[in-house]
């Protein structure tokens, strides 16, 4: 995640570069680049690690998010990253910054937040760290994992299927709907739940991304957390490939097409612009996706659904009605800005 | 570290109890409350992990602290947690958070100041997170480890002998230089640069760390990041003893004396309310000492110095002349307050 993710990628090139000279130490089999890195303690044994930052006013704003919702998300982001990899996150290391005048209850109900979500995945918070803060919340979660056979973003080829994991824009509208203030009054009170509860309480994909990553057939994987629109090239750029996809196939689901509808907004723009879905993305061999879909929902009740196809022909072409449409780039937080939703620096 | 060590105290204490519910789920061997977690990802491996955060004007000003400080800093703090429990540094996840403005060359600064120290203990960046921050930088870093016998907090026994590595204070005469702008006349500058440095780009006794858990005879160990009268009772409580404390024998370096007449201080208070000196403080068998001491000078070339003895009697006494005295609590950050040496929340 990033405030910035124009400036990250090329801040992501820069460190890799200066630390892949350090690589050489060995016992790292991924660095820099991927969802998460893959360690090697041992020959033979492979560890993921994965670490995110969420910041005030950047990634949440204390207005709409409830302290236990911060601490679910800022652990949620991190499993999210682990279950991209096809892995089993196993423990998490959790570093809170809160501003003076914070309460004992308000510390506890983050952490309360955090670990409702790590006993469902059993994962355990096993360290971390504590400060005082000069502005804001601020919180960084590190997880580590086991993982057999980690999928990469860097091995998909062309020819393979392209799909995602659930629906897609319901964090977009959430988060649309809780900058607002106000729900509009047309809005059925479950759909208004649905779409927030998915940007303050998102669900990762573990169940989905270990099983994806032990069924075979599965070339590719990262998750969603900037929106497709960025997401998808990057995945694509790490394997050199391009993709073709179609836009009228982007799963989306009711509930934000009602608050789409009500919003005067068009629902795909949520689904390839916005942020924080925490969807699996991922290419696969064309032959496997029948397999792969039913055994997906079989194993989760998970919806997997094809969007395009990977091809040479670099970079990604978006296709709307049989016609090349261009797509926004994708979510940018709010960043370091007053107003309520301004664009990332 | 921690803005608030008071809180923090009280805090982490909360923290354990919320969390110990999950550490049932196994593969942990020590959760909260030491240096570093200690993991089991598979029976008889044990891996470290630790996590800092580390904010401006919590933890350093930008005033007096350059990039490639900052980077170096963030690095050292962990790595000197790995050190506490005689591990060897492994591998790094760094996060960034900058506010608007900050260059490319500065952002490089940072990582070429994180990575100098890394090559210097063959440790790998081998992942983290950029972001824009609403304000300051903040960074976040988290260092896994190997360890065979990790030294922990809670091993010291009624008898052992307390010593320290290097001498105390130095890295508090820095900040006091740092802090008050321009240097003091009469300082000699081979002293001013002694101590800032240590302030700014402190040494964590990796080697010392690893020498010693390995030495036998040590029954104890931890950093010392917020100074002895912090830090000591913490490693005391965890053991469940308490210890007698000479402060004349607390070893202070000629710089640290030479800044403390010219600024008119006490260079014991900060050997003892100085934190961030990252030196090694430990707990041994009093037979032990003479051995761990010529050990580590010719293994490392660093001090070990004998400060006291641990007692059944808690908490921590400390005597000057023979005098029972008492001291300072410790180093407090200055944290979100405007004026330079205001005291942490």
């Amino acid at each position: 995640m990033s405030g910035d993710p124009g400036g990250e990628e090329a801040l992501v090139r820069a460190i890799r570069v200066l630390t892949t000279a350090t690589c050489e130490a060995g016992g790292v089999r991924v660095g820099i680049g991927d969802d998460c890195a893959v360690l090697e303690p041992r020959p033979g044994a492979s560890l993921l690690a994965t670490t995110d930052l969420l910041l005030e006013d950047v990634h949440f704003r204390r207005r709409w998010a409830e302290p236990a919702d911060i601490g679910w998300k800022s652990l949620a982001v991190n499993l999210s990253d682990i279950a991209a990899m096809g892995g089993r996150p196993r423990w998490a290391l959790v570093a809170l910054a809160v501003p003076e005048g914070t309460s004992a209850e308000e510390v506890e109900a983050f952490y309360q937040g955090a670990l409702a979500l790590a006993r469902s995945h059993e994962v355990t918070i096993v360290g971390g760290d504590t400060s005082a803060s000069p502005a804001g919340w601020m919180i960084n979660v590190t997880v580590l994992g086991d993982a057999v056979a980690p999928a990469l973003r860097s091995t998909a080829r062309a020819g393979d299927a392209v799909a995602v994991t659930g629906t897609l824009g319901r964090a977009a509208a959430g988060l649309a709907v809780l900058e607002r203030g106000a729900a509009p009054a047309k809005i059925d009170a479950a759909h208004l739940a649905e779409v927030t509860g998915a940007h303050l309480r998102p669900r990762p994909r573990v169940r989905e991304g270990e099983w994806l990553g032990a069924a075979g057939g599965v070339t590719a994987m990262m998750d969603l957390s900037d929106g497709l629109g960025i997401d998808l090239p990057r995945l694509l750029g790490e394997s050199r490939v391009g993709a073709e996809i179609d836009l009228g196939r982007l799963p989306v689901d009711d509930a934000t097409r009602a608050v789409a509808a009500a919003l005067g907004t068009n629902p795909t723009t949520w689904a390839t612009g916005g942020g924080e879905d925490y969807e699996l993305l991922l290419t696969c061999e064309p032959a496997a996706l029948p397999r792969l879909g039913q055994g997906l929902a079989e194993a989760c009740g998970t919806r997997l659904t094809a969007i395009g196809k990977v091809t040479t022909a670099r970079p990604v072409r978006w296709f709307s009605g049989g016609r090349e449409v261009t797509v926004a780039r994708g979510y940018e937080h709010f960043a370091a800005r007053p107003a309520p939703s301004g664009a990332g620096t």
